[in-house]
């Protein structure tokens, strides 16, 4: 069982770290805050015992040989933030892992197998709109054309590196062999567990999202002068595609879409816009249904276009597949969750994670917590500390039973 | 008929003072480039043989007697502009007023009224935030308390009106009485007149702007793992009322309606926003047609809001009252215009003018010319040497039918 005081503790700490005035926490690639979130890993990492490093993209990798020459057991989640974000979304995962490896020192208990506990650089795509970015490092996905996004100021994913003192001109060397699967636990981020009245819950897979920027250009003109006839407004257009991606989305049983960032220029009172830009994430656990989904979307929004002589550019940002869960992993996990509580509950995923990487690569589990109310990348994320607690004793078995394995 | 070389090299002489690298025009008020630019209109009106002086708070009056004693006909623009603006904003209705006034006295015609040209003093509010200053005191409207608005260095208006030599003590003094009427010719900053192959066209009102600020406040959830059943999504929310805008506004001859600025919390691609705010600009000549478009917006914001169980907050910023043109003048507008080309077009100014000052003190009429591409506000504003012509034409015409009245 893990210490459960000193992983409660850690959370709270680490949280202090890009606090905002709401109690929410912005934590956001390369920044300042980041890097210090990071060092403050660092330290709990070498606390548990971990030979600690970053590598040429800036994982935080605490390292701890194994007593065979097998392959590594990796753990991993994130300390990076959405705007306002919670102080669980990443971070539990990464102190969770950290907590594990802690306990497992101090009851003297060696792994066979060689353990890294990995704070994945950018899982949430805030400031680059470019997620699971440490992780595609790992997986060896990560391309130099990735790192010329740039943020709102007009700084790349490269210049950022540099910045900070990575390396980006060495990112392969970030890619990892010789895994012998990966361990996620996060916090749900739904409200399934909580409806079932249990802490702890086993991951069936993700629902890979597909992201698209949407630009949609019209004519800045003055807002007395221009009659409504005569109007081109992007905002407008951009408008009657957000209602209708709604109710596409609604259209299937589990789909869902959501514009979650917009912008507009110039932006005046009494200047009709001249342009419009969105994002769309879109998400289904059945690659068919997102894509067809997409389609719908696509074809929506250049109708829009058309009737409305309005230029409509639909850019891909991301497309990640879904992906499922090991069986046997989830064999065990559900195991472990049947050691401390009944009912087992198995769920998937509707939120992306770093796993999603490593599809094809390694075998993949993740151990989902109960969040209050659902709540998360919101300053009200709130999970509890038995929640956390139990989702950690369970990540200690499991990790026990998959070394004998 | 007026001299329309004349008129064409003044209007080309007076934007040399205050001109910008890209050909534009710098003239903010009491500053050294207003001034000179003054000087200069000044010099033009002495040419047209009136008598001319500056009033307490810097409008400067070119005043003809007339062979009656009558009220005085009003004849009035500005010479002040935008950052980087256009040389015909104000400054052709200032030029046109003297034009007439100095082609009737070449033509040996004497009026029965006394007629006062106006070069009003920051029409535009660049300088201080604060427009139609000297429409303002010659209305009456103008108050001490006005006065101490500041630049962004610190320097108060009555301070700049005491460094160029003016008398904010007696601002009173400015306020005019036993006037006619007043008549203002303006580029149209719009693309009616131009989209209906005419030169000048009669003005039938200024639609005065009502501002309102729109918060939506939703829920900001993860956009993953939140059904679309489960949200409290407020730019769905938005984007249904910006299209409801669009189409109540287009229900009604004239009236325009704006969302011209939005901006969401929290931004994130994976977020659903929690917080959307957006403005709206609404206009129309008739004010009974505004409130009532006003509060349609409102029901169906409201009406949204009770759908989706999502909070709705109108803030009003500003309500500024429409200014109806007198059928009297318009009229003689019409016939002016008639007498010249075919068809006679009556537009409604969507921009604000001095003319708004005057409500319920004398009637007003306003001449509008053509803008090229409707541009405005920018270096690339442009009126044609004829279309410039035409408008004055129908000034000098417009001018000698009303005093006859």
């Amino acid at each position: 069982m893990v210490n459960s005081e000193r992983l409660w503790s850690r959370i709270q700490e680490l949280a202090l770290i890009g606090k905002t005035v709401d109690d929410g926490v912005n934590r956001f690639s390369y920044t300042l805050e980041e890097h210090a979130a990071n060092e403050k890993v660092k330290q709990f990492m070498e606390e548990a015992g971990l030979e600690v490093s970053y590598d040429a993209v800036g994982n935080l990798i605490g390292s701890k040989a194994g007593e065979e020459d097998l392959p590594t057991i990796l753990i991993g989640s994130h300390v990076d933030t959405v705007p306002n974000g919670g102080k669980f979304d990443g971070a539990l995962g990464v102190l969770t892992g950290i907590e594990v490896m802690q306990s497992l020192q101090e009851q003297g208990i060696n792994l066979r197998h060689p353990v890294k506990v990995i704070a994945f650089k950018d899982e949430e795509g805030t400031r680059f709109g470019f997620g699971l970015l440490g992780s595609r490092a790992v997986a060896g996905h990560l391309t130099h054309e990735d790192l010329e996004r740039k943020d709102q100021q007009g700084i790349s994913i490269r210049e950022a590196m540099l910045e900070r003192g990575f390396n980006p001109d060495k990112l392969h060397t970030a890619e990892m062999d010789h895994v012998k699967l990966y361990l996620e636990l996060h916090i749900e981020q739904g409200k399934i567990l909580e409806s079932q009245g249990v802490s702890v819950g086993n991951v069936t897979g993700i629902a890979g999202p597909l992201w698209l920027k949407v630009k949609v250009v019209g004519e800045a003109e003055h807002a007395g002068a221009t009659p409504m006839g005569q109007r081109k407004d992007p905002l407008v257009a951009a408008s009657l595609m957000i209602a209708e991606i709604e109710k596409l989305a609604s259209s299937y049983p589990d789909a869902v879409a959501t514009v979650g960032s917009l912008s507009l220029t110039p932006g005046g009172v009494n200047v009709i816009p001249g342009t419009v830009e969105f994002t769309i994430d879109l998400r289904d656990v059945q690659e068919d249904i997102r894509d067809r989904l997409e389609s719908q979307i696509r074809e929506f929004a250049d109708q829009i276009g058309r009737d409305r002589n309005i230029e409509v550019v639909i850019e891909e940002l991301q497309r990640v597949s879904p992906v499922l869960c090991s069986d046997d992993i989830q064999a065990v996990i559900q195991e472990s969750i049947s050691e401390l509580e009944v009912p087992v509950v198995s769920l998937p995923s509707g939120a992306g994670h770093d796993a999603m990487q490593f599809n094809g690569l390694f075998p993949v589990g993740m151990i989902f917590v109960r969040s209050k109310d659902g709540i998360s990348h919101n300053p009200k994320e709130f999970t509890s500390r038995e929640d956390a607690k139990a989702g950690a004793d369970v990540m200690l078995k499991t990790l026990l039973k998959l070394d004998q394995e």
